[in-house]
């Protein structure tokens, strides 16, 4: 089989490095970038292959993590969203897109795999959970 | 028992009068305005009692149905939020808010009913689906 | 708003006719059949306005509503199913479509009315649930 | 069809019209009592027939509503469950059963007859939710 | 603890075992069997320690996975089954079974190792989703 | 990142080991006692960094695994449990707290950890499920 390909956004290397990591063990084919900016322009760039987006949400600069998911939800209204974040996670019912996941820093690596996986299981399901 | 006030944003008359007596015969206490401005006037004024949201999506002005469900959850991060719409439903997965339900139009009552009585069950027991 | 239409199969007239009430009361608009083949005909005919399907599954003639179901789900691959039937509910598992609802018999209108609004609900929001 | 039995126990007696009123409308039988003793001697009289549980959490004298849920689950392990309640729904994480619904106090009809509708369809589906 | 046996159909060589190692180090037993006729046989069979199924759709001859899933839950109500494909995906709300996970390749190996591990805590827990 | 602090109570010592072992590789950090006196002792102490409860239902002396999980609710009403037994999985009904996943020993290595993963994801996302 070929990869699945997951967008990962972060901005601090050595989460990144594990992030990637952790998913590349998983199964997964890493794109990772360390800005928001970068992300909106790799999904701008209109690379159809993107299967999910993993998503830091406070970047050093704009844009933020919430506007690349909005960004890729335009393009791909059902395309699988995790966020990852440290203090924000208190926003995601206002700032979150639906049938997304937030992981609030820390968290075990399983629990990154396990989200991803399950948003990607929903969507060829046609369900998309929660 | 006491009621249980819903806030209900609709600038077309009809609708918002069919909305509002379906919510009324289900049992709940609707609080009715016609523009996003009033619902968010309203919900800053800070009235702890507002259990449940359900908003049209496009006002004849700014701001939109979108920013008062984000007001709503700024304020409470577990007001169950229905949108209603008849050309926005599309863009539900990339300006909705998390577990909120997007009513397209035209539907029947008892979706309406269903969808603000599900999200208020999930709410009291802890989960909210979706 | 214009209705939902709503096709209901089902051959014991006086069931048809208290499903019909039910649906018709919850705001939706019934076109009702007495048998799998009249469903599946109406379906084939290219109605895109059909919302949801309501079906028992024994009729006195073959085609069941098992495959009533499977026709409706080849035509729009998300459309709402919910099955009624006294004795053919064990075969739900290895018989029905994905993200439909069985209603053994007896069960309460509203019963009735939560399975369909509920399907559709999920269906707006791009969420189908169970 | 027949009817669908429900066991409804709430020892305030304007309350318990009310909802049995609801749940009558909304198709259901209603067996109702007013004490978690009276209930759970009704479930352990044997009646197969019950479909499902309403339960308020205190009543004058024990057992309480978690106990009438336990018995319940103890006799069928899917019977539905919904407890309704003032005051005790911070409880509910550590005493109630799996897969029930709580209300608090007030909630509207509409609330109620979806709670019970949603877990019996899911139970006739072989699925329970939440 | 003694191991959990997945039935695994799958008849492409490489893919049999990349799923088959992948399931074993998840730390399920494998049964992997390179046709749909040999799947029914066993299930047929009666081995009733199969506790989930992951079969392939198109087979070089029928039967087909559709039909292994609906044999096994025949046998097994419950049984938890995940499909994985490369084209037949589409097919799923049509032909698939009630409560199934469908992966369409590619996907990642933590995909079908959650898929499954889904199904069969939902399974053990009462709740089967989605 | 920190690490995730699950309490592990299990008093078979080589199941101990084997869970500890899995949850560790997962990325969890293992907090194991092999009673439910000391789990609920290490509860009671306060120590709020416990983010998850894996729990055996039979211990050699009471109280058992339900205890546990339900003096854990009281302390935090929405910290996840995953319940894992021979032969009293049949009381999870009856017995088990809301929003909880039994498993039914023997289970794959990877059920235990997508269980905890997904309650876990589910929690930091306003929405536990099942």
């Amino acid at each position: 089989m070929e990869s699945v390909p997951i967008l990962l956004a972060e901005d601090e290397a050595l989460l990144l490095l594990d992030f990637e990591q952790a998913l590349a063990e998983a199964g997964f084919s890493v794109i990772a970038v360390s800005s928001g900016r970068k992300a909106i322009a790799l999904l701008n760039a209109g690379d159809a292959s993107i299967q999910g987006i993993v998503t830091d949400i406070r970047f050093r600069e704009p844009p933020d993590g919430w506007n690349v998911a909005r960004v890729a939800r335009e393009i791909d209204p059902e395309i699988p969203v995790v966020y990852v974040s440290g203090d924000s996670a208190p926003d995601w019912a206002s700032k979150g897109v639906p049938n997304s996941i937030m992981l609030e820093k820390p968290f075990a690596m399983a629990q990154l795999v396990t989200a991803i996986s399950q948003l990607l299981n929903g969507r060829s399901s046609g369900t998309t959970a929660p």
